[in-house]
């Protein structure tokens, strides 16, 4: 029996409508050097318009990619939008990838064209060259100056390319589940690996955004996207955005903690979204620059896990609720997010939100351990996390990586439990999980403790080899810069809040933690600085 | 370009398993004669799956029809979770139906069982031997008296066909364009006609209903559907809050002011949703028997255009904040809903939440005059509403009605104006229009006027032959108990609030106004009693 339903496609080009019309006052604001620089959603709509005319005009066609090495601002949200709705793919170029990535990845997407900012140009043009099937470099803006293409490479200005094209463009009626954008993952292993998203799951996940077990996003929010467009499409917050008419303040390349300060002055944004290295960041400013953030009703932190003392510290001192989320590139990237059961009160609901928190209906998630067996939701049951759903890959674009499935579930490479109400709480990386006499030591509980020590500003734990134990915990700490603590203090500290056989007896002091291109703490590198005697080990 | 996103269906069966797993200590509370009787979804989960054997056990496979005779209650929810989740596909009868509709619509839907209530045996009873494809009923709880089938047809209890069955069903993967749940309209013109939605529709829209642009539906909330599950699916309710974990308060037969007063008393809903006459009823209840009603946060009132004055009764009484919303059994049934841009304070905030409200991404809206021109979105021109989008039908089951649709939009029979930022105000249904002299005068306008006395309860208007202007409107009132206001009196009290030539001169006090099965005032028998010559007409 058939349903009588409409047989209507969800598309971006119906969120760009909607957005520009509807919405046609929202605003999205774009930070620059001296102060912000204001466009509307009705604006937007019509030079995304414009952009497709000037694309089609370079010979851009069917799912042709074209790329953007940019940062968040409004003409990567004409970008977001335009690119996709007129049937072509989006591919985000991660600026901090390294140049041999850079390269393998706009190759291995064949970009036939790369929007850029002439802020990047220094870090873009040098890998020109090596680009096989880039033909049309647009710089934003109006001066492609300093940038000298290599044979057979056009450069365009943005604003004359679209200067004189019409304001309207008619957007094709494409199947759902063809490709919109894709993202390729930050390689900490091996190399970057495609995610290709589809009209259908990006319209999915936009909804969820703005669902009440979601990030609740609402019309009229002002959201402030401080996690990069090139990374994991900023959390899907551009297209959910648009899709409700919530503004949205782009902080292009100004991501210290003055110019947010300066921003949220500004701007008063009433929802954020950034990994935890950026709150931290923020706090210790506005700890020597006080100043009220309180505008922001909610930020959503995720990448990695939130540290415990960073949430009592936005609750406390800054009357700002901290949501705690848990997603990957390969998932859209929501996900879930730590809302707890309403009328949870005092040490009960900062359990609930400490955790990854709960997946909605539309991911479906499992734990399975070493043997391949499903474990229960019990809350104290550990496994990998696996998932599946209409937002989450398949596959990688073009590479076999059947190592990363499971009959149709994605493996996420992630450990932890879920309760029975069906809340995460991821311990480790399986990968950086500490393996000490046939237990396991979660790296992520031990960093969370040690960053709880009022002088510790950030603290990396890896395993070492150990000749009893096989693995043992090393941890890397930054220390405020007038802080005496020693090693000793900090392994006193610990010792009533976690077990005895965890307490870490390798120390060392740096003066930052590696981040991966992400923002991540990069352990990788962490570890091959161990290796080559690059860290100044205390052993207690 | 193919996206490597999962290609993971959208169903009912996911609804059920996420709502019963994560959200499975969520309450259902159906209202009885001894107050509340209480369930959870963990529960609701295992008895969907023992409905699931026991109607295979009937031979029920495929896309067969399992309909429902039913008021709101737990039994109800299974049934609407469960017959969709095993393949069948639901259909609820309206149980308010005369008796020659209900035949043609069971006949004409092929229902091969149809579940029902013990209270209302005797509308179904005497229908049954002319039902040609029915040959199970079942009768909820655990007795059948009283109920004599006719040859060919076996009787059941529920509970006497679940008890013994399994607790968990392997629920098959679906196409997600297939067959859920059908509805018949009301059919206040011609016979019902039924539209079939599909698990796809039935998923993106109760994810629409949980979205901030939309009724917004939260975990934790209690949410009271007073609107009947046999009335375009209890605008959706059911599914949204088993999505998200929504408690649900279900008023089963209980539908009266009084013990809908108690039900909000017991169960302290945090939102619920009804068409207007039952607000209105429960407010004049209110009146006489004072009671706190806040704890319900939000009312969704949609069905007919929400009288300003019960919206501000709800408002300044009450505490509670009316919702207005539009919809109808063929658009699943949201629709728009009026929630006023943020910031917008008194009389601006008011036109807004009077209006229809606006659409959202997914329910693309437009204006066609009498000429198949599109009317501009100003707030001002006038034209019948078209809708499109994936909740919309397309068709109606098993019948041409190409009258009803315009090149894949469909006809609403609305006629009303829409904002630049997408606001609808319907004027009239567009066979209700009044056409004087030339000019539109709009019923619903009338009926509010004139419902803004204090002393009317309810007014109906309906045009009249005229042989100078074609058409007059006739105002149909109730009058309160105690009221001595005269018609010159209500006329006068109209004067400073419409134009002059809109001033209606034909008045008749009624006892109540005429209903249809879904409780809208049934303008049809209201013209009919007029030519009847059924009303007291006074002309002024």
């Amino acid at each position: 029996m058939l349903s009588t339903m409409q047989d209507a496609p969800l598309s971006i080009a119906q969120i760009l409508r909607h957005g520009a019309s509807v919405h046609g006052d929202a605003e999205v604001v774009t930070w620059t050097e001296n102060g912000p620089r204001r466009t509307s959603y009705a604006e937007v709509g019509r030079r995304c318009a414009q952009l497709a005319h000037a694309l089609r005009g370079l010979g851009v066609d069917g799912d042709q990619r074209v790329a953007t090495f940019m940062w968040n601002n409004s003409e990567h949200l004409e970008a977001y939008l335009g690119i996709p709705a007129m049937g072509a793919v989006l591919h985000t170029l991660n600026i901090r990838l390294f140049p041999e990535q850079l390269i393998h990845v706009a190759n291995h997407a064949e970009d036939h064209v790369i929007i850029v900012d002439p802020s990047l140009i220094p870090l873009l043009a040098p890998q020109l060259p090596s680009l096989t099937t880039v033909k049309h470099i647009i710089v934003t803006g109006s001066s492609a100056a300093g940038l000298e293409a290599p044979a057979g490479v056009e450069v365009h200005t943005y604003e004359g390319l679209i200067a004189e094209q019409p304001t309207e463009f008619d957007w094709p009626e494409l199947d759902e589940r063809s490709a919109a954008a894709m993202c390729y993952t930050s390689g900490t292993t091996g190399d970057p690996k495609g995610v290709v998203y589809s009209h259908r799951s990006i319209y999915l996940h936009s909804m969820q955004v703005c669902m009440s077990d979601g990030p609740n996003l609402k019309q009229g929010d002002r959201a402030l996207a401080v996690v990069p467009q090139f990374h994991a499409m900023s959390w899907g917050l551009p297209y959910a955005a648009f899709m409700i008419g919530a503004s949205l303040i782009m902080p292009d390349r100004f991501l210290q903690p003055a110019p947010l300060a300066a921003i949220i002055a500004s701007e008063k944004p009433t929802f954020a979204a950034a990994v935890p290295t950026i709150w931290q960041g923020l706090h210790l400013y506005l700890e020597q620059n006080p100043q009220d953030i309180s505008s922001m009703r909610e930020v959503l932190i995720g990448g990695s896990a939130v540290p415990p003392a960073l949430m009592h510290a936005f609750d406390n001192d800054h009357n700002v609720s901290v949501l705690h989320a848990w997603g990957m590139t390969e998932t859209s990237p929501l996900g879930s997010v730590a809302r707890p059961p309403l009328g949870i009160t005092g040490d009960e609901m900062w359990k609930y939100r400490y955790s990854q928190g709960r997946f909605p209906a539309s991911v479906e998630a499992r734990l399975i351990d070493d043997d391949g067996k499903t474990v229960a939701h019990d809350g104290v049951s550990v496994g990998e996390l696996e998932v599946r759903g209409p937002w989450i890959t398949a596959s990688y674009y073009g590479v076999e990586a059947a190592d990363k499935f499971n009959d149709g579930w994605l493996k996420t490479g992630d450990v932890g439990s879920i309760t029975a109400d069906g809340f995460l709480s991821l311990s480790d990386r399986s990968k950086d999980i500490i393996k000490s006499g046939g237990e396991w030591i979660s790296s992520v509980d031990l960093e969370n403790a040690v960053m709880g020590h009022p002088d510790v500003t950030e603290a990396a734990v890896i395993g070492i080899p150990d000749e009893k134990w096989d693995e043992r915990p090393l941890v890397a700490v930054v220390l405020r810069a007038d802080s005496a603590t020693t090693m000793a203090e900090l392994q006193e500290f610990l010792s009533d809040k976690i077990a005895k056989w965890q307490l870490p007896e390798n120390w060392a002091v740096v003066q930052e933690v590696p981040k991966t291109s992400v923002g991540k703490f990069d352990k990788k590198r962490l570890r091959a600085d161990y290796h080559d005697g690059g860290l100044d080990v205390t052993r207690l």
